[in-house]
C-alpha cells in the first residue's frame, strides 16, 4: 500500500491529494483519518492510473529485492559451498584410493588423511612411494603409464577442490571479520558460517533466545525429545567449537550453555553495532573451561 | 593346495619327492596317488617347512593377486569416476546457479544448459551477459568485485570437472576400443562401461544370458515385480542407448530384447577374441528400428 502511495508521490500530478492523506505521524502513533483514507481508495479504483501504479509498483518491488541482498546471503552461501566440498572431496578421494590401490594397494592403508594422500599419488611415483614405506615388492599390477595418468588426473582434480575450500574459508573469514567481528572472533570462521546458515540471517540470530541458538542445528534430537521420552540435546551445531571439543564428557552440556550465551551476545552486539567484546567473553570461557 | 606343492618344488631340497607325488595328469585327468597323497601329507604336517610354506604361498597370492589386475577393473573405477563427476557437477552448477543469482537473477532463468551457464559466468561479466539478455536493469544486487571473483573461482572450478569428464570418456574410449571393440561399438563408452560395472568383468558378461543383459541395472523394478504383482521392468541401464531412446514407446521393449540380444553376442565375441562384427549388428538393428 505504502507503494502504490509512493508511486503516486513521485510521479503524478496528484501529489497535493496524496500528500494530505499520507498517515499522519503523531506521538509514534501511525493513524490515517477516515475520510481522507476513503479519498485515496477512489483514487486507487480509477482505472487511468491502473497501467502506472502497476509499473511503479513492480519497479520499487525490483528496487527492493536489489536491495535486500547483503552479507547475511553472501556468507550462507559461502558457507553451504564449503560444505558441499567437503563432502565431494571425500567421496572422490574414496574412489582415487579405491582406484589407486590397484596400483599400489599399500599406500592407501599407510596413509590416513585423504588430503595428503592424494598430494602423495599426484607428486611422487610408486618407485618414490615405495621406497618411503620401505617396501620392495607391492601386490600392484605393473599399470602403464596411460593408465597411472589417468588416476593422476583424478588426483590433481582433488587438490583443487581441497584449494577451492581454503579460497572461500579466507574468503569468509575476510567479510565476516566486517560484518560480524564479534561472532567470528568467538565462533571462528566455520561454526560461525554455519550458524549463520541456520539462523538465517545475522537479525534473526541476534533476535534468538540464547538457549535456541545452543541448539541450532540439532532440530531433529529436540522434537524427538518433544515428542517421544527421549533426551533432550545439549547442542547442535556449536559442537564443533573447540571449546566443547576440549571439554570433558560431563562438562559439556555446561559449556554449550555458556557458550551458547556469549554466541548470542556476540551475535546481539554485531547486529546492534555494539563495541568488538568478543575477546573478553573468550578469556571468560576459557577461565571457565579451567575449572 | 597346488601352492603348498609348488612352493615346495620351487626352493627345497625335497625336490624329488614332491614331482614324484605331483598330479600325474592322464587323458586329461587329474589323479593323484593315494599313497603319495599320504606322503605330501606327512610332509606337510612336518613343522620345519611350515614358515617357508607361508612365506611361499604369501608370495604366490600377491603374485596372484597383481596379475588379477586388468582392463575390467580399470573399466569400471573410470565409469564410475565418471558417473560420480556427472552428480558432482549438477550439485556444485546448481549452488552456482543459486549464488549468481543474487549478481544476476535473469540469467539463470534464460540458461538451461549448466555446462553453457558455467562456461558463460566465467568468460563474461554481467555487463555483458545484460546486454545478451538484452535487459538494461536488473534485480541482482551491485556486489563488489570480492564477491564476484569468489563465484567465478566456482565457475571455474566446475568447467574443469567437466573437462576431467571428458578426459576420462576420451580414456574410456581408448581402452576400450582394445578391449572389447565390438561392446564399445555397438553400445557406445557410457553404456558400455556401465554394462561392465553392472556386469564386474567382461567375463561375467559374456556368460550371462541377454534377458540378463537386458535388465542389468533394473534389479530393483525386477525383485519388486517378482514379489508382488508389479510389472516387470522392460529395460535396466541400456535404457540410455540412443536405439531405445529413438524408438517409439511401444516400441521400445521389443527394441531392447534385440539389442540386449547382439549386445550379448558382442560381449561374447570380444571375450573369446573373435571377429569384429558389431557394425553389421548396427544396420540390422537400425534396419529393424525403420520397419
Amino acid at each position: 500500500m505504502v507503494y502504490y502511495f509512493r508511486s503516486i508521490v513521485g510521479n503524478f500530478d496528484v501529489d497535493d491529494t496524496i500528500k494530505s492523506i499520507s498517515p499522519s505521524k503523531q506521538k509514534g502513533k501511525t493513524t490515517v483519518p477516515k475520510e481522507k483514507m476513503t479519498q485515496a481508495l477512489v483514487l486507487l479504483k480509477d482505472p487511468q492510473y491502473y497501467d502506472k501504479f502497476s509499473q511503479e509498483n513492480m519497479k520499487l518491488t525490483k528496487q527492493g529485492l536489489k536491495e535486500s541482498v547483503n552479507e547475511d546471503q553472501l556468507i550462507i552461501q559461502t558457507i553451504s559451498n564449503i560444505t558441499e566440498l567437503e563432502r565431494i572431496c571425500n567421496i572422490l578421494s574414496k574412489r582415487l584410493r579405491e582406484w589407486y590401490s590397484l596400483y599400489l594397494p599399500e599406500f592407501s592403508e599407510e596413509m590416513q588423511s585423504h588430503e595428503k594422500f592424494t598430494e602423495m599419488v599426484m607428486t611422487q611415483t610408486r618407485e618414490e612411494l615405495m621406497q618411503d614405506l620401505s617396501a620392495k615388492k607391492t601386490m600392484g599390477a605393473d599399470l602403464d603409464q596411460v593408465h597411472v595418468d589417468e588416476i593422476i588426473l583424478l588426483a590433481k582434480e582433488i587438490i583443487s577442490l581441497y584449494k577451492l575450500r581454503e579460497k572461500h574459508e579466507a574468503y569468509l573469514e575476510k567479510i565476516m571479520k566486517k560484518y560480524c567481528p564479534n561472532l567470528v572472533e568467538l565462533a571462528g570462521v566455520t561454526v560461525g558460517g554455519k550458524l549463520l546458515e541456520l539462523g538465517k540471517s545475522l537479525k534473526r540470530l541476534a533476535l534468538l533466545p540464547s538457549s535456541t541458538i545452543q541448539l541450532l542445528g540439532a532440530e531433529k534430537a529436540l522434537f524427538r525429545h518433544l515428542k517421544t521420552d527421549s533426551k533432550s540435546p545439549k547442542y547442535g551445531i556449536i559442537f564443533q567449537h573447540p571449546f566443547i571439543q576440549k571439554a570433558r564428557r560431563q562438562d559439556r552440556g555446561r559449556m554449550a550453555r555458556s557458550l551458547a550465551d556469549k554466541l548470542s551476545l556476540c551475535c546481539r552486539l554485531d547486529f546492534f553495532k555494539g563495541e568488538f567484546k568478543a575477546p573478553e567473553y573468550k578469556k571468560e570461557l576459557e577461565e571457565k573451561m579451567q575449572q
